[in-house]
């Protein structure tokens, strides 16, 4: 038997505890957790600081080498984000809904985790803590596999969970890291299909295009987001510019910031001229169609791969639609089904956008930025799903349980 | 393009479409396919009957080609089986769950269909009809790869499908086969990830494993029913009696079928000679574990692979166990997670047993026939999956949707 092999039979045995382990034992090992990483800071940073001089050895990037790298206020952060979970409702066990057949029989669905959660992500070490954490809280058992850039951050923060949550009585193999990083390993990850429930990539395009293509486990993807903010001909113009502003530029570096801003003809030529001075004034670049360059000189011409880029950065896409239904289309053929924000006070111009967009989160009157598990109320999150099945929009630990039927009766035969 | 490649993004159009169809034409739209579907019998027959000869010609044999067969009868069941989809509520368009953030944003939750379904099916040719009706019900495209046996057959009702639809206003592509049966079109099918948002194959181990393995996009598999009846010692035996023949002989073809009866030893020698009886009366064979020989003489041997075989037959595995306890663990080594059912009047070892198994269904004092779309008050079903993502158990027209955030606002930004 594999390394591999031998960790995943080990998390499927653990699930089967984890299951059943009661919420109190649960937060016990999780605030456990966060304090371990508080205490032990010293012993992460040392690891840390190996995975840093490889990286900068190996000529590794600055955003890069910033990610690898783990400081007094990331540790603070990471331990704070356990205890949050923590504070979470337990999702196991809620009955989801329930009712009674005319033959007698009870009929319920009880949230139950999915079993065992195999887990493949870059160079962020401190993913191995909060999806570890969100496991834990769902009553899963975790598989690890970690970039090779953060591979002894990530066996240090590994241990440290091991060593709080022990003592606690959580079954042994509850949490897990896969210690080689050979691409072999990670393969064999892919089809531990007896063992493993689910696959979550956690990275670039790359990493998660290998997993869909390799796992014949069932994997649920967190993609792009090429978001959009239309400004429709009935808009609050003084709302539009806000709303379009915070889109992209609160922090364009993450999946529900917008890159597209559509803006109806109705109102383009009032309009275009005070948003594109703002986002200029905010040192944003944009990339305008040839309407909104007629209307505001001096901007950079947008081609058509410009409408499917996902930016990550301080760039806008800008194009002068005819109304509401050119939104939708354009967002229908260039969108990747994250976030598609509509600003308008026209209720049919709503309600349009609204029925007929695709896509995780459609929005009236509110910034992309709110496509996130906190601000939905819902707590920490695993990723944002941009696909259909299981789990869509954020993927916090509801999305990481299933479900069983339990039916009671009294002697009921099918005749 | 290939016709497989046309075929599935002619599917994505008509999706967009379908997505915001009202009820009254879907139901429209199914009444029309049931009423063609008797209307045109003959066409059917016909087409049926090229299969049948090319069957005989290549030798198939009875059971097979009495599943490739379609009779008066069977024809009168498609058509009702529509209907009964015709009469299900739409669960398109339903807030599954809404609240107010503190910030004003309104969330909702929308039920809407996944969008194109890709259906792999063998031999069955009514499948045609119900895929399609139970993805016109729930708003999804399909495109439908039948198997080859049944090929004349299914595009016949697919036809007959399209002339029903498209009258009523259904859009074009709503309803798709792809005409070839050659194995290359189904594994083009299985990478079409751009237009197809979820496969389901429908068939034997080898048609499911083969699809799992091949498939980008995102596969709902229906698994084996190695389902067991464990009688507890604090069971009513008279009701035990006729839960495990009922699981057994009541159709023991069907994946809710019990496979492995357990009897606790505390009432083994009461309860083994009665049941024994039963079951030998009913034309079952029992193979059972050395204990069960004990007490009732003239049992075949069981083996360790009848703990694991699902016997779709009227065999049945026989084991002695200990207790609760030890059912909970022979089910978790060897049942593959469909149904199973504890008979017993003890309250916790009803508890133990519901909370410990895993599994998409488990009983109490109910036999394991139970579990299907029509028993559980939901209507028709795809079949029944046991896998934990998106849909586990019956999958019926509302797990053949997913869902999306509504968020309405007056201007919330992200601070």
């Amino acid at each position: 038997m594999t390394q591999v092999e031998e960790i995943c039979k080990k998390a499927k045995a653990a699930a089967t505890g984890l299951a059943t382990l009661g919420t109190a034992v649960k937060d016990k090992a999780l605030l456990a957790m966060a304090d371990v990483f508080e205490a032990n800071k010293d012993a992460i940073f040392e690891a840390n600081k190996k995975d840093l001089a490889a990286a900068q050895a190996s000529g590794i990037s600055g955003a890069m080498l910033k990610r690898l790298e783990l400081t007094d206020k990331k540790i603070a952060q990471m331990a704070d984000g356990v205890r949050q979970i923590a504070a979470l409702r337990d999702p196991v066990g809620e009955t989801i809904d329930g009712y009674l057949r005319p033959n007698g029989m009870e009929v319920r669905r009880v949230r139950v985790p999915i079993g065992v959660i195999g887990i493949i992500y870059e160079s962020r070490p401190n993913v191995t803590a909060d999806a570890a954490a969100l496991c834990m809280k769902s009553g899963n058992a975790v598989v690890l596999r970690g970039g090779s850039e953060a591979i002894n951050s990530n066996l240090a923060i590994a241990k440290l969970i091991n060593e709080a949550i022990t003592p606690v009585g959580v079954p042994e193999g509850a949490v897990q890291i896969i210690e080689t990083t050979d691409r072999a390993a990670a393969r064999e990850l892919m089809t531990m299909k007896p063992y493993v429930d689910c696959l979550i990539p956690r990275g670039g395009k790359g990493l998660i295009k290998t997993v869909v293509e390799n796992s014949t486990i069932p994997v649920i993807e967190h993609g792009d987001g090429n978001c959009h903010v239309y400004v429709d001909g009935a808009a609050d113009l003084k709302m539009a510019e806000e709303i379009a502003l915070n889109a992209k530029v609160q922090n364009p570096s993450v999946c529900n910031a917008a890159e597209t801003l559509l803006v109806s003809e109705q109102i383009a030529s009032e309009f275009l001229p005070i948003i594109c001075k703002r986002l200029a004034d905010a040192g944003v670049e944009i990339r305008a169609d040839e309407k909104a360059r007629a209307i505001v000189s001096g901007l950079k011409e947008a081609t058509d791969e410009d409408w499917a880029t996902e930016y990550l950065d301080l760039i806008y896409a800008l194009k002068v639609v005819s109304g509401v239904d050119e939104a939708i289309k354009h967002i229908t053929r260039y969108g990747s089904r994250h976030t598609e924000a509509i600003v308008t006070e026209d209720y049919s111009a709503a309600r349009k956008f609204t029925s007929e967009i695709d896509a995780a989160a459609v929005f009236v009157n509110v910034s992309t930025r709110f496509t996130d598990g906190y601000e939905f109320g819902k707590g920490a999150e695993m990723g944002i799903s941009t696909q259909k099945l299981h789990a869509r929009g954020p993927m916090g630990i509801e999305e990481m349980t299933t479900y069983k039927y339990i039916v009671t009766g009294n002697g009921q035969l099918r005749g």
